[in-house]
């Protein structure tokens, strides 16, 4: 699971988080360090930088915990939802782009990506079947929100992947600048 | 604040929570730091003993975080008590003993503890300003839960204060053992 750390605190936090020893972390722990690590990113780079009128672009948010910690550690969504609006103090993102993938095919990817890209993470080595419930978990999410969540399937190529997430951005940019 | 860390885990997250260096820490991230390192307590420790009928004996709990962050911090007590909420599965303390005494004076008896006792941490560094927030917070919510929270006059002699504890506690038990 990534997640910007951002910030020297957040690093810190994502280190704790993924450190693979820590095979007794319950599962409320791991969703409130993920939630602390996203409060101290809010406070210190997206709120600043969406104040300053900065389009803020991030590698996982508050859907993560969602289909991570609330489906696949089973806490539910609502409980893990309440949590990070707290972290967040309600910010959420006005697009998201769900990259859908079998987990086979996305944990095999993982594994044959440059060192340093992946770690072999206490997530990372959960079951095949913990990821299998988690992208039930965002599937759910799209299926919920289809205004908000745009799916795009990942199983093609890297240019195909690309030009689906551009124009799934261009058109979104596009009803933007023509206003609600 | 001092709060049992109790696990490896909680250990970890105390330390971050309490480096003096990490000054830039936002307010969400130290509650939700606070109540990771709950969480973890409560699943590794304090719910396997209740469970085997244990008596739980906790030096500082969800109230003090209503008091530091939700007060102190000015975050709100309702936004901490649902974190703590999700963090604790709504274990609450059948009773507790709230010590309280000036911030002046308390602060004046850390300084002068035995070493390890105290450590000059984050929170202990904090205005005398912040800590008189922070007691009015305690002393609200002994107001709003007289049968739950008694409230002990600590500027008297160790002997004094010990005797009001053990009085509160007995009481506490004898009318446990004659039931609701």
């Amino acid at each position: 699971m990534r997640e910007p750390g951002g910030t020297p605190i957040g690093e810190e936090i994502r280190a704790l988080l993924l450190d693979p020893r820590h095979r007794e972390m319950a599962p409320r722990t791991e969703m409130l360090l993920f939630a602390a690590s996203r409060a101290q990113l809010v406070a210190e780079v997206i709120a600043p930088a969406l104040a300053r009128g900065t389009l803020v672009l991030c590698d996982r948010f508050v859907d993560a915990s969602l289909a991570y910690q609330g489906v696949g550690r089973g806490l539910g969504v609502d409980v893990v939802r309440a949590v990070n609006a707290a972290a967040t103090d309600g910010l959420a993102p006005d697009l998201t782009l769900l990259l859908d993938v079998e987990p086979a095919v996305g944990l095999r990817r993982a594994r044959a990506a440059p060192a340093g890209w992946h770690g072999g993470d206490r997530l990372e080595r959960e079951t095949l079947a913990f990821h299998e419930q988690v992208r039930e978990g965002f599937l759910a999410l799209a299926r919920n929100e289809p205004h908000r969540i745009v799916t795009i399937d990942a199983r093609g190529s890297v240019a195909g992947v690309h030009q689906a997430i551009t124009q799934a951005v261009d058109g979104f940019l596009r009803r933007r600048r023509q206003g609600p």
